[in-house]
């Protein structure tokens, strides 16, 4: 349980802070077992596959081509035996949820349109089935859904709502008379928009839809419903659009469907959270209508977990090459005259580069412990209701973190390579284009960490539910006070004679990693605390007027969400340095937490000021503790991208292959050939300096005579 | 002259600080004129001619058919007699530098594939003819390179060497008996490469190379070089290849080029600053070679300040699509049960596209600015040696901001319209891929920063040349006192007491203009003050030890850059304010610029209270004050991006149409009709509400009975 807000309830590991140790060697062999996770060995054969060449899209294809191409390689995977993990048992699957999810984000370094199109079949429309259907929908539909002789979509966003599901307006209405649902699009913006597999591939859909039965509303609920007839054609009453090219996964036929009184059997209600008898009664376990649309909407969380992994991977991808390139491309002299300096030599490109890779260790080290909830939910070994209620706000912090630092990560090293990044054939802007719709679907992020606010708010109004009066007056005060002494400024001139000392003492205890999440967990709380409270007030408002206030807090609260899952990365990597063994390897990547950590105080350094947290003097030396870190950090770059464990085969880039290298070497020995020679021009400076030389001495001369 | 480091040496207009009118009207056609600014007829012109058909490309062509596409449509540029403007008048030109530009960056609107290809072949090649060459050249070559009868390429940029051009390798050695230049290729780093019209239309080229003659080499000169013959095939000796598919920009044959002993006329050298007689010897106007380079390069700066307006162009449109949208969808009903929100009434909705409007007005009236100084350096009008440093300052400081903040925008409106931001028929994704390489080319952003730092530390110098040690001390204690200052905390208690009084008077004195000027300007002088006194020291180290100190101050001093280039923005939207006449105008557009001033204040604060510049109380009002902002500005947010002036044919977006409001008014109005007919279906939430009253109306009445 990870979720809670009081900072004192979370478990620290005992990891000490580092002592230099400069000779320090990365493991990388080990580092990179450790990476692997849990489900390593599914890991290394979904990697291998991705390696594999029929998996793989030239660039240039247009859409239609591209699309072809993604539906064979999709019939590829089913042949490799790569799409059933997650299936029950008896329908020929293995019941095994996270290795499924780790498997299928490895897909990613093959293509991003072959990922999202396998997550659509299998992830989402054969998942929706699954977790929505009962044994006789998995015994009917799942064979063809594995075996691709059934390519569906899942319909569930309309073109008039995206993230807001519950507001969708197409309907189900039963009728009695034929035991038939009739399935029906009210106006346009009720269309099912953006869909995966609509233009094109799907044969049927999971359509979500309000049902509706004796003249009442039960909410949203899942159809199973045949869009296509065998001639491709859409069936009667079915109709829908292309949504054309798009920003990125050009392989992926999107589009739009509706439906005119399309008539569906009763029993193709998904009908494990609410059903329809054949009278028209409705019955479910599920009393409150808001509760179990959350319940079946929470059986696909998959989606934002399997994002959360492949942001991960495309940022170790985009890392790996723009940290290897750094170390072989030279430019500018400005320590030699006849040796430039490589790249990753100059501060600011370690400043680029490298505490984007230190989020994105913390991001896997997240996302590994992400997967192992999840798997634990839908393995059953741990399925409470506050389980599903973490694993949905982690899913959803999580996503929306790591998705957003993938791009701004991918966009950071096609900068770091400067014109070779932006060749298709280097990979790197065909990746971010084909991520960048990762930031708004499954959930936009925005919306996500609503989500997690949400939640943080709940365990917040929890501390004080049924809390007399007297404790809620003791907080209240106890906030007061700390304001007026940070009002004050007394708070300040306390800490700065705390810090007095030698600048280095005052990073040395910042690098220690008590107070490094004290800092961060501090700052969350704190945040909660102070919208909870004006949101406290709120509650007593007419609706009007507390939704007033609610927006008035809005930015603060999407804030203090990030900060929350923040914390929680930097204890998952906190906790990931504990299973490694090696001491030089644990040294550096302690660094690379410690970087990590400090990253995010300096990011949000104000708060921490204006908070009294910090003191200008302890602030003031955080930068250049970074510079050192970074300085420090430098030599070990290639050891902590090498570790992530992707081969030519996944990388697929000139950029990480020596390439660069080999030219920068050859333009070097061609100098040093021509020098030794003699053949080498004089340089026109060189020239004029012996003029000036010769005057000079002719002057003297002439002085002299 | 805006370049001087010392913020009293600038002006700063007398605009007074907003009073509150919330009555305040933006008078958008005025408001659009004043930012057309100086070529508003060209303006006008160009835009109309960015909205033709012709111009446009639909999404979904190869890269093949783009390429052919686009240079069709730069003979319809020919056609429309939209390129001639910037060349001499006996060639049939105008000689008018600025409209010329001011024209080409609106063609962005059209297709940034135009947009760069025309650039490269008239902004470029033509360009360099122009600057580099006699009159022979001119009247030569300009014609046909104007008709398009030579499609020619701007051959600089090497494999191996990006940014830094002196550093090039390739070579044309002069051979008086023939009277001609070799021109060659060493090595594969060598190669040129990302050269627009190189891998397949250009048949000619402005190549770069070391001249050498008599053995010495008088560093990078231009060479007109003929490329290909006829028959489209290379001439002997020239080679090259295909960049391929690329990011973006595809409607570009970028390609690489390389040259093996290609014979070249000695007359081919386009000799307007350094030249070699028939003898080989070598002659110059400009003594120094680097002087001599600088100059050279310093022609070429038009690309830059195009690139800039370009940006600045892309940022509108990106802002018109999704405040526009943000007006039209409804999401989530927080305040209503019937009647959702409209996207921008949420604060995070305002806080994520409201400061982005604010840089943008901020960087179009800086990017007038520059425009205006351009044209007077390549006029004549003004032109000093300090002008042409001044223009290539502001245009690499602006330039690495605005394109920056292009790609920014682009990507946050793309977000802000969710699912439909990504289609490509929205523009917003295709956009933001094709400005991708804006950041790098002309120039690395960072490597452009670090010019401006260059700069900003020579004016530093200038201020210290010739001074006694006296006066270095003097500024040294000074700096020493402040310093001691800020760490005893005095300095905040000092301004904690001058800030006593009410949040709300804070926030008045930071909306100040002078304050935020002083904020602003005295953070760019400490900083390169800072910077600038370690390197001073470092200037008596040897090289590889002052090489180091320069690296560990490489990060501060780009951010100094950055901080001062921001400044300057700042101060041109304040100049700018002074040319709106409207009252209402002025007073929506002054909250704006303070929207401007107070965000930059916001993302250093941590600078701010280290520094004792602002106290933490003061610093605490900042965040709630800009919040307040956005709300009055929030009403006026689709003025103030009509009054960027694009209309359907430049905006060529659906989302911007009003086909979204005409999609939510359905929605509602048939959920109107539903339930005034009472054909809506009952809401089970309502069912399970009247069942327990009648659950607790029937206990009631048992127990009576």
């Amino acid at each position: 349980m990870t979720q809670t807000v009081s900072p004192s309830a979370r478990q620290l590991p005992a990891s000490a802070a580092v002592t230099d140790n400069d000779s320090a060697v990365v493991d990388v062999t080990a580092l990179g077992e450790v990476l692997l996770g849990r489900w390593a060995d599914i890991r290394r054969t979904a990697r291998d596959l991705a390696g594999h060449d029929e998996l793989h899209t030239p660039a240039g294809l247009s859409h239609h081509e591209h699309r072809d191409r993604v539906l064979k390689q999709l019939r590829y995977l089913v042949d490799a035996g790569a799409v059933h993990r997650a299936f029950p048992e008896y329908v020929g699957g293995q019941d095994n949820h996270g290795g499924n999810v780790a498997g299928f984000e490895e897909l990613v370094m093959a293509d991003p349109s072959l990922q999202i199109k396998a997550g659509v079949q299998w992830g989402l429309f054969g998942s929706a089935v699954m977790h929505l259907g009962n044994r006789e929908h998995h015994e009917k539909w799942l064979p063809g859904i594995m075996s691709l002789e059934i390519p569906g979509c899942f319909a569930m966003t309309e073109t008039g709502h995206g993230s807001d599901v519950a507001s969708i307006a197409t309907t189900a209405t039963y009728e009695p008379e034929t035991e038939e649902f009739i399935l029906h699009t009210p106006f346009r913006a009720a269309w099912k928009d953006y869909i995966g597999n609509a233009a094109l591939h799907g044969k049927a859909a999971v359509v979500f839809a309000h049902l509706i039965t004796r003249g009442v509303d039960h909410g949203v609920h899942a159809f199973y419903v045949p869009l296509r007839g065998e001639d491709g054609n859409f069936l009667p009453g079915v109709g829908g659009e292309d949504d054309g090219v798009k920003g990125g996964l050009n392989g992926i036929d999107n589009g739009r469907l509706h439906f005119t009184h399309v008539r569906i059997p009763r029993t193709n209600l998904l009908n494990r959270y609410g059903d329809v008898a054949a009278d028209g009664t409705y019955t479910s376990a599920i009393e409150s209508p808001g509760r179990r649309f959350f319940t079946m909407i929470g059986t696909l969380v998959q989606g934002r977990v399997s994002l959360d992994g492949a942001a991960v991977a495309a940022s170790k991808m985009a890392l790996k090459t723009a940290i290897q390139y750094g170390v072989e491309r030279r430019q500018f002299n400005a320590s030699s005259d006849i040796r430039e300096e490589v790249l990753l030599d100059y501060q600011q490109h370690q400043r680029r580069l490298l505490p984007r890779l230190a989020t994105t260790y913390a991001a896997a080290f997240a996302h590994e412990e992400l997967l192992q909830k999840f798997d634990d939910v839908f393995s059953g070994a741990h399925d409470t209701d506050e389980d599903r209620q973490d694993l949905e706000t982690l899913a959803a912090g999580f996503k929306a973190l790591s998705t957003w630092h993938a791009l701004d990560t991918l966009q950071e090293a096609r900068e770091a390579c400067g014109g070779a990044g932006f060749l298709a054939e280097n990979r790197l802007p065909l990746l971010r284009a084909d991520l960048d719709i990762y930031a708004t679907f499954e959930g936009d992020n925005t919306v996500l960490l609503q989500l997690v606010a949400k939640r943080l708010l709940a365990d917040y109004a929890n501390e004080f539910a049924g809390a007399d009066f007297g404790v809620l007056a003791r907080y209240v005060v106890g906030q007061a006070t700390e304001r007026t002494l940070v009002r004050s400024g007394l708070r300040q001139m306390v800490q700065t004679v705390a810090d007095t000392g030698s600048e280095k003492k005052s990073a040395v205890a910042l690098r220690d990693p008590k107070t490094q999440h004290d800092l961060l967990a501090d700052r969350v709380s704190t945040m909660v605390a102070e919208v909870g409270g004006a949101l406290r007030e709120a509650r007593r408002l007419p609706k009007e007027k507390a939704a007033a206030v609610f927006n008035e807090n809005q930015h603060a609260l999407i804030e203090a969400a990030r900060a929350h899952t923040e914390l929680l990365q930097w204890e998952a990597f906190t906790r990931g340095l504990e299973r490694i063994t090696d001491d030089g390897t644990r040294h550096v990547m302690t660094r690379l937490r410690d970087l990590f950590g400090l990253c995010l105080i300096e990011k949000n350094l104000a708060w921490y000021l204006m908070n009294g947290r910090l003191s200008a003097q302890r602030a003031r030396t955080l930068g250049d503790y970074i510079n050192r870190l970074l300085a420090k950090l430098r030599p070990h770059a290639v050891d902590l991208v090498d570790a992530f464990g992707y081969g030519p085969a996944q990388l697929r880039t000139s950029l990480a292959s020596g390439e660069e290298k080999a030219r920068q070497d050859e333009a070097m020995e061609y100098a040093r050939l021509m020098r030794a020679s003699g053949a080498a021009p004089l340089d026109e400076k060189i020239l004029i300096q012996r003029r000036r030389q010769q005057e000079r001495a002719a002057a003297k001369a002439k002085g002299r005579s």
